[in-house]
């Protein structure tokens, strides 16, 4: 049984074959498919099971698991945050992540998550842009110029049509390095030497910084009347962007209220502060902008339901050929409940080849 | 710098890796040695982040991420427990493991963890035994006889000197099976018809059956004084096989109280009822057994320190040029900051590769 239905296999998607198959479908098609997969999912947000990501805090970063299930499917990503891990030459975020098959328990997929959760990432704010960025927006500030901003911008591009980009970071080789890596792609792209520069005559602010503190990237006097801002870098607790003041003037949405609490821009304010849940104005059962006026903020975290639309989305496009390895991950004897025996063959048989 | 350090790359113990180690080192002494993690883990139990596993229950099982962390190390397992699996020819019960570095986040290991899980569970209850059983015991009755029974048999024998062993299973083929796998061995085997039988003579008796529900594999009449009772079945809410009577007149010990009073034999008594926990015996700070009539019962459920230790075993088993394969699993790019940059290259590089 073991020799036809291969049942100890599971499919392993590497960094190189997530850089082939994001390549292969192209950049901004991957996200626009992406996208529709994590509108699909927020708007039967209730059929999932929903927890706050387990974290595991330390003096230099954090490391979580973030899982989250449908009933048919079980997704899981492993993620951790290290601001200082850039001076050994390591990524800040780095995380990989398993789809499993509820009713036997069974991973189907372990993949890579580093570049997939930069492109989820990207395509939640591009979804909830969609609902709540003025209508026409093509001019975007990119405040944070690191290993996120490219995929935001593509997003916005993918499903916005945003073609201007302000971008603005505090070390002036990011801006010229996110400038170069999309001067190919159709942006008109201006460089700035100041977060106040970079939001000038910009409808949609995107901040995507990575210290983790309590920083000041936007001061209220920045943000102007119809601007939707797409908070993405204050993501842990100690960790916000925005001035207090602007949370205040804003209507708030989020993913998973129980978690933003902790982890938002929203932290700055009372546990009961309303906030809008996102995934009901995905649903339409509530209104996303309704004026011209109004400043609009999705203050992102990132949550279980975004990897799983992603490890679903991935696990679609795996065809039988290509793209992944073969992981011999799950123990499978012949007889099930003879797991010791399946050791003692293996000794057999390795003796049978010494002999 | 990504070439020369490889910081892309985790080891990975497929399953057939994990048969060769174990072989090579031999199944006694790789319990013996992993008793001993299991045991300093323990003695240093306050060293930890402890949670109660997140568990996701559907109809037909149980999916649940075990993470802990000592401040150095993190370790999560992966595990599954799904009693109908068998029909399909699946394990009731597959694992895998990860242990990371927590200063910077990076995963050092990957690895199967269904044969390190049955290992490890016979490490804990061999350990549980050593400090509660009484002593010169050499007969114990193992009453299920499926995957787990033989690894409980051998951490029996390896720690303690048990070589006697009365085996029951409702299936009499499981308990020919086991009795099969063990006859080489320098066990003194009998299959019994009943629980009641397996139980004659026995100084210790290990109850691990599969059925999820509430069941009495031991009835009261069943436990004579001094006997200690290594109860490892019973592990998920609805899931017990003792009769609440001999609960109480038992002294017990468990793991972690908060996830034992969900998910173990003790669910059957109120939330306040005295239990011991086992970490204060192994570190001397409270007394196992204090006389021959005692009857002693660790409940064990498994705690994610258990994992911790074996992943910890395993990894620093692992030689530089055996037993594992190198897993492309962690983006890095040459400038940790430009992600979006090396998705451009690995382009370019394809494109070059073409040409």
């Amino acid at each position: 049984m073991s020799q036809t239905q291969n049942l100890n296999i599971v499919p392993f998607v590497s960094v190189e074959n997530m850089m082939d198959l994001v390549l292969s479908i192209g950049v901004e098609k991957f996200l626009l498919e992406l996208c529709a997969y994590v509108e699909e999912d927020f708007a039967r947000w209730e059929s999932f099971d929903k927890t706050p990501r387990i974290a595991s805090h330390s003096h230099d970063g954090v490391i979580e698991l973030m899982p989250t299930s449908d009933g048919k499917l079980y997704g899981f990503k492993y993620v951790n945050g290290h601001p200082k891990n850039t001076k050994s030459g390591r990524q800040t975020v780095t995380a990989f992540g398993v789809l499993a098959d509820v009713d036997n328990g069974y991973p189907v997929l372990v993949t890579e998550m580093t570049i997939l959760t930069a492109l989820r990432t990207a395509a939640t704010s591009a979804v909830a842009a969609k609902h709540l960025a003025p209508k026409g927006a093509r001019t975007m500030a990119i405040i944070g110029n690191g290993a996120q901003s490219e995929f935001q911008a593509f997003a916005f591009k993918a499903l916005l049509g945003v073609d201007h980009l302000r971008l603005y970071d505090i070390d002036p080789s990011a801006t010229e390095r996110c400038a170069r890596n999309l001067e190919s792609f159709g942006f008109r792209i201006d460089a700035c030497r100041s977060a106040e520069e970079a939001v000038e005559g910009a409808q949609i602010v995107t901040t995507v910084t990575a210290d983790k503190k309590n920083s000041t990237i936007l001061s209220d006097n920045m943000v102007g009347p119809g601007i939707h801002i797409n908070a993405v870098g204050g993501d842990c607790p100690g960790k916000t962007e925005l001035h207090r003041d602007i949370l205040l003037r804003s209507d708030i949405f989020v993913e998973f209220p129980p978690q933003t609490r902790i982890e938002g821009e929203i932290q700055q304010l009372p546990e009961d502060y309303p906030v809008q849940e996102l995934w009901k104005v995905v649903a339409g059962t509530e209104t996303g902008r309704r004026s011209e006026t109004q400043i609009t903020l999705f203050d992102s975290v990132g949550f279980a339901t975004e990897d799983f639309s992603a490890l679903r989305y991935v696990k679609d496009k795996l065809s039988a050929d290509s793209r992944f390895q073969n992981l011999d991950l799950l123990a499978d004897p012949d007889e099930p409940r003879d797991l010791f025996g399946m050791l003692m063959r293996h000794q057999a048989r390795a003796t049978q080849a010494v002999a």
